[in-house]
């Protein structure tokens, strides 16, 4: 069992739907569309969601309740220490962090076989934390993610923890990080025309 | 193909025996044993390696940088401001860095059907980044993963970056994602019984 997804076609066809109206509505990161489209264009895969990666500065009543946060700044690229300071200067309340987000995306695979062909070339390029995420008749999906990540409190209830000098520091780490996953993604996006030679086992 | 793994009696007979020497060498976590040992009762599943989540002080040469990685501090419990800012006080060279980490199991499975049904339950009991690791006729592993998690860096080639007061709030939210991820396998300990009821598709 398992070892294919039943209407894999039909999924598809909906899923390119999606994307078109999300690229239409420009809710796609743009960076990232390139290898959607590369990824898109093999017969047995497609996307289903994606994120190229972040750096943010988000409020929540505390951690992990992600229902009832709210982005203070959000960047799908390096950013200067001042637009931090300035989405910092408008916490109000709940906790107060600073966040990097590696890519992510999520892509429906044909066949267990094309999952795991999928799965290895993103663990060797680099996306160390990738895996299958669910398997049924119904999805076979695989989540391409890398290890890039910071989870930085910076203050409560309007007081903050930390000053500007340090704010400073953390930004510096987090472009590097950016700058790291940014580099992965490009060679994804030019492996991936390897999967293309996948053996269709499955009709 | 990747419906069964092959030899995972062998496999598992050699787990085993690592597992009873690592034991005997007190180098497993205590509060997963009684886990461990309940999975390893199952005919269809076992350990490969584990970790029940800890809260720790490393210092490194740069972020990933895991090989020349040193910590200052290390536990698998709630910890004291006093120890942690006794930990940071050794600090030398390098990149400091405050982190939590989720618990983590390696889980074989006999087929791929054990590993979905394993995966379901760890999901259901909040262990969302739980996903199947890798696949292959010779292992299917299902990581069991939660999502708490703190990357903090705290300062540089010694030099500090924050205050003591800093590093007792976060020690304060570090504690909680403790108790809550203590929480999880506890519950995952009362529940992975239900394991044993898999049909046996493949002998």
């Amino acid at each position: 069992m398992f070892l294919y997804t039943k209407n894999f076609n039909e999924q598809r066809a909906r899923a390119m739907e999606g994307l078109r109206k999300a690229l239409a509505e420009d809710k796609v990161d743009h960076d990232i569309i390139p290898l959607l489209e590369k990824i898109n264009a093999l017969d047995n895969y497609f996307t289903t969601s994606s994120c190229s990666g972040r750096i943010s500065v988000m409020e929540m009543p505390h951690f992990g309740d992600k229902v009832n946060s709210v982005w203070l700044g959000k960047w799908h690229r390096e950013v200067a220490v001042e637009e931090v300071l300035e989405a910092v200067g408008r916490h109000n309340s709940g906790q107060l962090w600073f966040l990097v987000r590696s890519p992510i995306l999520h892509v429906a695979a044909r066949t267990m076989e094309d999952a795991v062909k999928l799965l290895n070339l993103a663990v060797g390029l680099g996306f160390k934390y990738s895996n299958v995420k669910s398997i049924s008749h119904k999805k076979l999906l695989v989540e391409i993610r890398s290890t890039e990540r910071m989870d930085v409190p910076l203050g409560e209830n309007g007081e903050l923890w930390v000053d500007g000098y340090y704010i400073e520091r953390i930004v510096g780490i987090a472009n590097a990080q950016v700058r790291r996953f940014k580099g992965k993604l490009k060679r994804l996006e030019e492996e991936i025309k390897k999967l293309s030679n996948a053996i269709q086992s499955f009709p």
